[in-house]
């Protein structure tokens, strides 16, 4: 019964059926009719014209965004537990040329801003110090938490009345949708461009990168190229994300996830660090009890000395859901 | 009746079979089983110890690879028609952060000793001059045409007498294999690090960096995950190699698309404007004379304004080819 | 008697006045008044308004100009030969993040927009190449031949019809300026920034750049402290700069230098590889003519097996000038 | 009476005399007399050999001296008001390519193993986390603050422990060299390299950067020059470093400003945030105590809301420290 993560889950059925649909030639990279179709099918989603470009990873995702928005003498403010500063090997660094990550904080991985601003405020508008271009959120953070309308409003105020550029990392952004109960649109607020999250979620290898500002995908088009994103079977990616779009496929497989982390997390709600709002818990136990837990077949991963971190997945069993949450009670 | 490219062509059955049994959960990113297999494969085929990375396209793999070999204030020496240099959209500018191609000439777009002697010769040893660091060659190369092993070797030399890398774009490498009917090991020669290439010859999404070093693999591995390249459900790429691997399927797929390629050329002799050496085939003709292949329904790019390119693959039907081989006899 | 470089040669006695006459404390950086002048004193030399950067060396004034104007996935057009091509250790490739130099050919290495255009035209317009963001051109050429203010308006007109920006490398912008005898808004043309040298003019250390668009000045603002040149005692590369406009001591020297040239080039007219139109000759002589002048006490380098380079200087002494005009009169 | 900084303070009269002496022509580059002599007279100072580059600024000093240990997918540990974060607009960005400054605290700008530790434990050894490659330190601090050598033979010792090279940011090496009154070779520690700083001591524009392990230096010469920092009348910046060692007027220098501000300090003991160990103070006082200093004619920062930082400079005249310690003894 694993609950280690979401990153390496199964690939959803309907992601092999439109796989295999799609072993027809067609035209390499991005010229092929499914990838063609993916504004639109994106628009359809976000009810406004947007450009989407597929990507293999989230790392990719993030940081041909961020270097679309981002000059190589900027900066980007962003939660100092981000995806973006703690576990992409310094690919911001890479893709943005040396660009800085200016770290804020903020209860459960989430900006608010007043901490973006106690990062702005202190910098000396001069060439002595990196000046900010961007605010990069994550939806859902990376303790789980998702976003209010309101609270992304409040973020895109600030970023606007500085001159920024917002992007949102959403590789859970469909567990955020789905726990916040809103159209997507409201979910991603207005955000330039967001990393759209399908790997996780029941894709095999494909992610997105909707863009609402159609001149930052024109320059992105170009750097995924020069990253070697640019993958001659396209269509292949391309597949993935009809497939999940399709009858909200990832809508459903979020629901699914964010289901079992509600019940795991309603058992266990006096050991909660953080809310659970997506599908991701963080609780306290101690070693003892981990061991407990692995004893009864329960994998995860140790976080910290005194917690545990759980996820479910759009595939976690309900019996499995159940039996944690059961384990976890009776602790 | 297509011979546009082989870069879009259909996904082997055996890859199919090997991306479905692989869809178990597994560790994410390299550490599943099938990962952490691949240097032992790899190993088995050339015969001596390796290093091997997965990645998703060969851009990513030829940079990657010489990135590992090459310091920023360095420079690569590669045909003037090379893919890194033509075709890759500055990828090598942005992996090797600023680096410099060094072009050289050479017929059928293959250096030999004296066109990277031509090249190397004239530049002073100061600071001033970007000093060579490694040599790039294409293996088949961009015409079709295969590095004979004693023709490897002569460059091999003078990559060491002048202390430089060597590297082996082998974006159809198979291809090159199978023309010389050698040992794969002849087939690559003692280079430093080989770009394998498997989704041309019916795989999915997935290329090899083949390094022969392995500090530099120890290098590649962070450049990879900072480049965005490190999948997260990496056994569906290490799956796509493995079944190409498994009985040769690699080299059976080469032979029959070089023999689809022979078959053409044979068939036009004359009008060849490179020896057919591999699966590509770059044909004198007349605008009119292309008119009417198209109009017998064959698919094929314009080389110029005097040539057409066509391209065979692993699938190519062999009725197919024998159409256009009769086609293009009778022009 | 020394014609071997200007690059090396004594600074003006204007200089070191200006220099010792800032020795006093001032605002540290670009913050005194000599440098707050410099975008005044430089629009009365161009009788328009331009914002203008010191900087010390001809290669951080190149590469900080064109790395306002090119994003780190385009190119920049430029002669085969020119500096940031041949001689400035790839220094381009490290401030404009890896983007391309793409090389054209012309006589005296100088472009037109014919050799423009032949490298222009058979880029595709996909993200497989790398796309042209801006021409450079050098004024004057690596060969000391002048553009013509009419072969300018020429080059900038391509510019503007593909959407490219265009650079002057003016290492000898004043010999150019002083052997075409025109204004000097005349002899930079259009451009949209000029790299305005000094350091080879009479300066010590100090180089201009005259951006004519005020946005990629402060672009280049943040850069030039990004790449270390932003020198805390910048008064003294401001005096430079402020001496040589004055009484357009500039113009003087290269005048002096431009008659020290013609005069040598008018005694072996038979020799010359190219016009002289600044304040180098390019002059055909065999090896054992070479030695005669250096038996004579002649410094200079050879270019190639069959031919001297002689550079004079603001401070080439005339009699040294006419003495080896004699000398190679006599040959 | 200016107490704002030292680095636009005048230039020295030794300084003037050899800026003079070297106005002769010379080997362009670094290929003259003086430039040449460097290795051995810094030899002298550290007894020890040493391979020196001459440089305009402390930024491009630092940052090529860390680009030679470092490279682009790796880290550097600083202090988190080190000048490298701080200062340098992103320069460490630049040079790096885009490695990660790893941030550690410590007291008076000083890390300390502890510190160091903290950083360097929690990171994972593998590729989704930077991996530290080297160390950076300020001697003296960014708050005046001097490391005995017992301290940085401490802080080897962990760069040892964890294969990490060792860099000393020695903007005010001759301050702190000043104050420990021990040799400049147990100022400096067994760091891997020195950023040695003249010209906020006398000098007018060269810095040093001594490495004492020679492999780097060959690395950093062509990354000099690839930044644009290699000037074609380098006599002028040895001149300036072979002047202020010749008699140690780089120690007699740093000992008159060391003395200005320890007579200061002195005077207002109680109100310095860190002990005076070079020529900075950081000393609390009120708006309104600032206010009335200011209007006695004093120059100096505000450090944040309560506190006033003066610096003195090899140049601050004995009669300007006594007013000032007298003024702030009076508050």
């Amino acid at each position: 019964m694993q609950f280690l993560s979401d990153n390496a889950a199964s690939v959803h059925p309907a992601v092999w059926d439109a796989l295999k649909a799609a072993d027809t030639p067609d035209t390499p990279y991005d010229g092929d009719a499914l990838s063609a179709a993916l504004d639109d099918s994106f628009a359809q989603v976000f009810q406004r014209p947007c450009a989407v470009l597929w990507v293999a990873t989230g790392t990719a995702a993030n940081c041909l965004a961020l270097a679309a928005m981002v000059p190589p003498h900027g900066g980007v403010v962003c939660h100092e537990e981000a995806h973006i500063e703690m576990d992409e090997g310094g690919a911001p660094g890479f893709y943005l040329h040396g660009a800085k990550l200016m770290l804020a904080q903020g209860e459960g991985a989430k900006l608010t801003p007043q901490t973006i601003a106690a990062v702005l405020d202190p910098i000396r508008d001069d060439v002595h110090q990196v000046q900010p271009h961007a605010i990069s959120i994550t939806q859902a953070s990376e303790y789980g938490c998702s976003y209010r309308p309101e609270e992304i409003a409040a973020i895109a105020e600030i970023a606007q009345a500085r001159g920024l550029r917002l992007h949102m990392d959403g590789a859970r952004f469909a567990n955020a949708a789905a726990f916040l109960d809103c159209t997507p649109t409201a979910a991603a607020g207005p955000v330039d461009a967001l990393s759209f999250g399908f790997i996780k979620n029941g894709g095999m290898s494909a992610e997105a990168i909707v863009f609402f500002d159609p001149a930052l995908a024109d320059v992105a088009r170009y750097r995924r190229k020069r990253a070697g994103h640019l993958q001659s079977k396209g269509r292949f990616l391309a597949a993935q994300l009809q497939a999940m779009l399709e009858d909200d496929i990832w809508l459903a497989n979020a629901r699914h996830a964010n289901a079992a982390a509600a019940e795991i997390g309603t058992a266990c709600a006096g050991r909660l660090m953080h809310p659970v709002e997506a599908n991701e818990l963080f609780v306290r136990c101690t070693p003892a009890e981990r061991a407990a837990l692995r004893d009864q077949g329960f994998g995860f991963y140790d976080w910290g000395d005194d917690a545990a971190r759980f996820v479910t997945a759009w595939n976690t069993r309900e019996q499995d859901a159940t039996a944690l949450a059961k384990a976890v009670a009776s602790l």
